[in-house]
């Protein structure tokens, strides 16, 4: 039957799956750096031309900046359609002085491959490509219909995504979304993630006088924008950990009495979580736990902060301005627009006199959560244990993908995350890497995925 | 008789003194960057060389890092001994952006000579050097005895000269020392500095995790270093510009009546400080004016502040460590030794949990306030009217020069301060400069310091 000869196909084409995976990461496609504009077209064109080598009809759709790359395959008239999004674009490797290896080398240590990008999203993305390959190549079609979205500016917004799905949604019209940019509960244990917090991005700058001073011969007669800064954002979290900007739970839907039991109810160890990351202690918002902490209430970090003289030994500067970037992690029901204007409300009402400041809003995207009593994902819980040979449990997640919430509100589609990536895979960081060995279990999953789904509808 | 033959001579070398510090300032001896080490030596070696072209006897004293330049004339056993101290190291150029020609390439603009090191203090303290040679030149002698002491750690805080100076004091002996490194009140109006401020400069390093964290992964669970690093800086200044550290105020000595007096009548307008520098007001310490806030009231600037990142576009890191540079300009009697313990008691304080954090100080000096009401002062006064044409002012400063602490403590004598920078040279800043107007009458008045402190004895 078809599933056989895909297995058959799936251990044929082991290692060269890893090796095409290899080359994309090669690419650094950073798409926040415009110095990598052209690298993040060439991770277009390779996704392009890899959908293409499997049969199908695959172009690139530009957008003010980074392009999407769209395919599809409909030849089940009978059957539902999946469409299936990833995204090529990684965040950018900095800084780099941590990495083992370098960033763009894509480097196997004790069964993980090591690269920006391995896991988020190239690697996870292409599990979904390799099992669509499997498919064609074996049976020369397809269980259900696929339209394949694969975007370049997930790390930046998503402008060119947002606006052409609100633009075409006529013809991205599914019955199902999958998204795989998610993690697995633990190693040996997967997951589907029901809720995703949404993100609320800003910079805040702020302008002392209109040129750097020396900080004996002007210090004390005017403002300085690094203190007037951290007088700024000293005062957006309390001691308790919670977020002080007045209106800002006013929106938040409390945790469910069951999520509050099954969260409880996972293998999870505050001690180990702690002395992996070698903090001195666990700190967050009083009267929660760290996974509802992590899953399910609003935060505010401070991504960087920059301004002044940050070389080597002391500079007796009075610096002229500074800045930080900072973001919230949002929660349902908050609304990115009403948190953006709480923010501002409170930058204006905290900032000190004697400095000009300016808040920008980089992007903010809503929380997102599903219900969990539906058929898609009934065929997502057999397709994984057919993949990874154990059910998945559920859980929720601190991180963001907007395009979950554009699916739900233009396609009208809850989205089915199936994340093969591992808690600590660094995604963001230094050393970002993804499991080889759940690479190839994600490619079966989502091989079943689709025959699962097919049997769903039928 | 002499007098007639130097002015001859300083109109004959008029433009040669001006190829002269030009050729020194293309040195980048930028002494807290180990880059520029070899650049730093070249800035001595280049001093001791002029020197010994004037026929003196010139040597390098090495140090632990980079090596003081001494020569000496001592050829007028009646007459008293003058100690001439400067530096030819400087401040490190960044951020370069602003700098409307290079840093290390002095440029002529509107009569001023702009680069890095154009009045602080390579330009000041080649006026000395220049009046030296103009006596040497045209005399063969000096009026007095000569002792020159050049240095090549001011900017990092001395430490090879403050080991030589106590081991040497003997060697040192002098009857008056004299430091061109201030400036003067305004154009036009040169000045004679009788205070200065002390300095106690620290870094403040934040540790969170052992490695930079996805902020939805683990947003909310563990303690940003960033966030604990604003809780830190933000509460050392209150609404009121005053510093909150408890003690900081105890020491201070207060402005005597005489002083706000004559500080009130010079003139200095408040509006037209604040309209150059473009601040939408000015700021300070409660119950001062500006100038008493500038010159006799102690401040707290953060220098600089760094962490997580700062690279174009948004990207959503929990970053694992962060940290800042700060630095007190302290008053008579204040002790950076006790600023030090304060400190590090607010720090301990004030720090948040679930970080580590590390103080490192840089280095601190004690303010200075010398007697107006000598010889030596009244031969200044002379010798500035005869190099300007006009009276100088007696004044205060922001600024910290260490070394005025170090003469008075091993050699027991006063330092004259005589600065022909202006206040807007933006020293430390982008864009320094100094007068050429002023760095020739300098030279003139530095000629005539020498005839009037041999009068002053005689």
């Amino acid at each position: 039957m078809a599933l056989d000869r895909i297995e058959a196909y799936l251990a044929t084409r082991h290692d060269d799956f890893e090796e095409q995976l290899k080359a994309l990461i090669r690419i650094p496609s950073v798409s926040a750096q415009p110095d990598h504009d052209p690298d993040t077209r060439r991770a277009a064109l390779f996704v392009r031309d890899d959908l293409a080598a499997m049969g199908l009809k695959a172009d690139l759709i530009e957008t003010k900046r980074h392009p999407l790359v769209y395919a599809e395959w409909l030849g089940a008239p009978d059957k539902p359609t999946l469409l299936i999004y990833g995204h090529y674009d990684v965040q950018p490797p900095e800084p780099l002085e941590p990495w083992l290896s370098p960033p763009f080398e894509p480097t196997v240590r004790n069964g993980n491959l090591y690269a920006r990008g391995a896991t988020d999203d190239k690697g996870q993305m292409f599990t979904h490509l390799k099992a669509l390959e499997a498919w064609l190549k074996t049976s020369g079609k397809l269980p259900i219909n696929v339209k394949i979205l694969i975007e370049g500016e997930e790390e930046v917004g998503g402008a060119g995504l947002t606006d052409y799905v609100a633009a075409h949604h006529k013809f991205l019209a599914c019955d199902y979304a999958v998204i795989s940019d998610t993690s697995q509960f633990a190693p040996g244990q997967p997951a589907i993630t029901y809720g995703l917090k949404g993100l609320a991005y800003f910079e805040v700058l702020v302008q002392g006088a209109d040129r750097d001073l020396h900080s004996g011969t002007y210090g004390g007669a005017v403002a300085n924008p690094l203190n007037a800064l951290a007088t700024i954002l000293a005062g957006l979290k309390g001691p308790d950990g919670k977020i002080t900007i007045a209106g800002f739970y006013d929106q938040v839907k409390p945790l469910e009495d069951w999520e509050r039991a099954e969260f409880a109810r996972l293998p999870f160890s505050e001690a180990e979580f702690q002395a992996d990351l070698k903090v001195p202690t666990l700190f967050g918002e009083a009267g929660y736990t760290t996974l509802e902490r992590k899953w399910a209430r609003p935060t505010c970090d401070i991504n960087g902060i920059f301004g002044g003289y940050s070389g080597p030994g002391p500079k007796t500067v009075l610096p002229c301005k500074g800045g930080a970037k900072l973001s919230f992690r949002l929660v349902p029901d908050q609304d990115p627009k009403t948190i953006d204007r709480l923010f501002r409300a409170h930058v204006a009402r905290v900032s000190p006199p004697g400095v000009t400041y300016e808040v920008i809003t980089h992007h903010g995207a809503p929380a997102v959560l599903v219900n969990i009593d539906t058929a898609g994902i009934r065929a997502a819980v057999r397709a994984i244990e057919a993949g990874f040979g154990i059910k998945p449990v559920f859980m929720r997640e601190g991180g963001s993908i907007p395009v979950v919430g554009l699916i739900k509100e233009h396609l009208g589609v809850d989205t089915l995350l199936l994340g093969w990536g591992q808690i600590d895979d660094n995604l963001h960081g230094p050393n970002e890497k993804f499991s080889l060995a759940d690479f190839h279990r994600g490619i079966k999953a989502n091989v079943h995925l689709l025959a699962e789904l097919a049997k769903a509808a039928g």
